[in-house]
């Protein structure tokens, strides 16, 4: 059953690895079927029935959690002399909910196929998003990873990486791009549920999560992407609009006094906004489940929250956001968050309150694994199928259904050659789809065969 | 006087001009000074003052200009076979008032300088323009022109090109630049204005106009010009949003559902909504009056259109957008609208209706170069220097501003380097403004004496 929850396809070439004592990465990867992942299929399928987002969890126990996230984030730029501190000490509430209490991942696993999908458009504000690979037990974030943040050869990039680090879903960084990478994620999970799900077996259903900020929402490549995703009611998109007012020149008030909520609207978002992200648990909590609700429509959630929050002098300002903190500032925060432990320190219960992840994650595999294995039962020719297609693989001779051309061929234009090409390969190419930014009919992309995807014939 | 109506900087190279028997272009001019344009101080200025907007005209004329505006476009497209008749079809009634009952301009004087400026971002539509320029009494394009259209070396290419015809502000094409070009002139507008305009004389005072697609708001550009021109409230733009619903791959419906006027909302225009754009001309006069009188907002005013509006079988459907009509149904659409002219023929009555427009711009510009006079004497020092910006001409010795280095100057990061010598010049160079996309703290382009151009201070 492995072998329907790949790897990617090989990495681009990593720089070497510091020196470490833990086992080397996995190897890159040519043929997706040929390194099944590691696994683990012995926790029993019935712990897997969770229903996350009910979860409660003892609130001290959370912030507790949350703050370790926030110091792992200022002590790890502040060891780097490096990094954007700002954003993770804001969104560590909505990155503990997310990670903790409502994603389903299997950190064992990073390529397990039907885990929910997050991606940090955001990506300059990555300590948060390696902080929580940590706590949830990727091997790919380990201590000293998070000691070697933005360090030459390290797996903690200064921005998020997806072919260097594990867990990492997306390469975020430019402003906005990850946005729309969330949306392509959304995308594919309602084309591969309509086409594969049958009424008696889902086997397609998980959510992408997004966490975006200021800076992604000036970018206008967002806005299309988000038009897009309103356009197709892509209801498993969630999106958290970190809403802290600082960008890197000062306060949003400079630049960007538009109303993003009323824009949302108009792209036919559901919007939410939670008025108090710093310690508002509850209210991000019922933002998500309100977001789940909404099936038509993807979500914005608007978080307001305070850049830095917790330093005493520099949260709320621009000189959080890209800088480290500096040791007078880290101490002072350390006070007034009332965290006595060292840098990089995991205390032992949240340390605790985090492993059960590893063998919760591996009960959603082995339960979606048994899952896929009756679908397979059933539906031999859709399971077959639907494995070519999450893996990439080509089904054989398929180059066969190419045209041929002979130097006695009519001479013909290139995109018309290009047309027929496509519209051979489709027919044997269960994975190809097309697209063309309103210009198909002159640049000849449409495959003829099928119609558009569209909210209602996803 | 007419030193300040300065032809703008040289062009590119134009290609030859076809054989023509009319006197030759402006020369490319290199010091802007030196070569005034044609003006024409020969009408008395008192009849200059006229309140455009609240003119009536006798609607069979309007409507007989209309189709004009509309064949001109047909005919052209038709000659070349080749352009976009669609789009000037459906916006030919908002050209009409915007050109002959709203604007304020010299036809015979395209660089005066206080004109009210035109940007079709739908750039595609340009023969929507041509006609228009024709119509009004620009010299650069004639008959000839209008039947050389999107040939080589004729001063109608396939989208509008602003060194190539005059009266052309902006080159426009890739879609959804124009709008953010227009933004600009509507900023420089705004700025020119709080600087120089004086209680008792407004020297800066005009509108930018714009037409702008369905192309032209699915490009995220638009979207982040727009979220400024709101954050910024440029009262004096005024965009039409050209709603007809068709895009080259046919029917917004399959790509484009989003909700544009909240999203406008949300950017912090004033939006209107014009229902009837083919016929519909008080509602359009209107609007644009409404329009006028928000001072503080951008406004959209989204004009519902039928693209190709006269076709009998082409209307309303991508076929019209981006091909020539054939004989055919150019003969259908003739007997539709009850055509019975020849191509290309101005009925007398229309084109007597729009010769008035070369005297009045005459006295438009005369009065205002009264008023410039009466300025000058007032404030000579900001008149001096308002000259030296809109002719971008440079201080004498403004190069003796610039730090020197030597061999031995100390090392420093180029962006520390240009931040030094831009301080520098701009205490010299009054016309200096700079920019950056929220990096200002990085890139070192702050200049240390001035604010940020805000709403309040512009």
């Amino acid at each position: 059953m492995a072998l329907l929850n790949p790897p990617p396809p090989p990495p681009f070439p990593s720089p070497p690895s510091p020196a470490s004592s833990r086992p080397p990465p996995l190897p890159a990867v040519v043929l997706p079927l040929s390194q099944p992942p590691r696994t683990r299929h012995s926790v029993p399928r019935a712990s897997a029935t969770v229903e996350t987002i009910e979860k409660t969890t003892d609130s001290a126990l959370v912030e507790k959690s949350v703050n370790t996230i926030r110091f792992l984030a200022i002590d790890a730029v502040e060891k780097a002399n490096s990094g954007h501190p700002g954003l993770p000490m804001g969104c560590a509430p909505m990155g503990h909910i997310l990670y903790d209490e409502v994603m389903r991942y299997n950190p064992k696993n990073p390529f397990w196929f039907n885990r929910d999908r997050f991606v940090l458009s955001a990506g300059h504000g990555c300590m948060l998003q390696y902080a929580l690979l940590h706590l949830a037990g990727y091997d790919s974030v380990q201590e000293e990873d998070l000691k070697g943040f933005r360090q030459w050869g390290s797996k903690t990039p200064g921005h998020p990486e997806n072919f260097e680090t594990l867990g990492v879903e997306v390469t975020t960084g430019p402003l906005g791009q990850g946005i729309c990478n969330a949306v392509g994620l959304a995308l594919a999970e309602r084309h591969l549920a309509a086409r594969y799900n049958k009424p008696d077996s889902e086997i397609v259903d998980h959510y992408t999560y997004c966490i975006l900020g200021d800076g992604c929402q000036m970018e206008g490549i967002s806005n299309e992407a988000c038009s897009l995703a309103g356009h197709w009611g892509l209801g498993k998109l969630i999106a958290f609009y970190d809403d802290n007012h600082i960008s890197i020149d000062g306060d949003t008030e400079i630049a960007f006094t538009e109303n993003v909520d009323t824009r949302f609207e108009g792209l036919g978002w559901h919007v939410i906004w939670v008025k108090n992200g710093n310690t508002g648990y509850d209210e991000i909590r019922a933002a998500i489940k309100e977001a789940k609700a909404v099936k038509d429509k993807p979500t914005l959630i608007k978080v307001t929250t305070t850049i830095g929050y917790g330093s005493p002098n520099k949260a709320n300002s621009y000189s959080v956001h890209g800088s480290a903190l500096g040791a007078k500032e880290v101490d002072a925060t350390r006070k007034n968050l009332g965290w006595p432990f060292e840098p990089f320190h995991v205390p032992e219960d949240v340390k605790k309150h985090w492993s059960r992840h590893a063998s919760e994650g591996a009960a959603l595999e082995a339960e979606w694994n048994a899952k896929f294995a009756e679908y397979e039962k059933k539906y031999p020719e859709e399971a077959a199928e639907f494995k070519s297609i999450i893996t990439g693989e080509l089904p054989s001779g398929w180059e066969k259904a190419l045209p041929t051309y002979t130097p006695e061929s009519p001479a013909d234009a290139t995109r018309n050659l290009s047309q027929q090409n496509l519209n051979a390969l489709a027919k044997v190419l269960p994975g190809l789809l097309g697209g063309s930014a309103d210009l198909a009919s002159s640049n000849m992309t449409l495959l003829k065969m099928f119609g558009d995807f569209q909210k209602n014939t996803p």
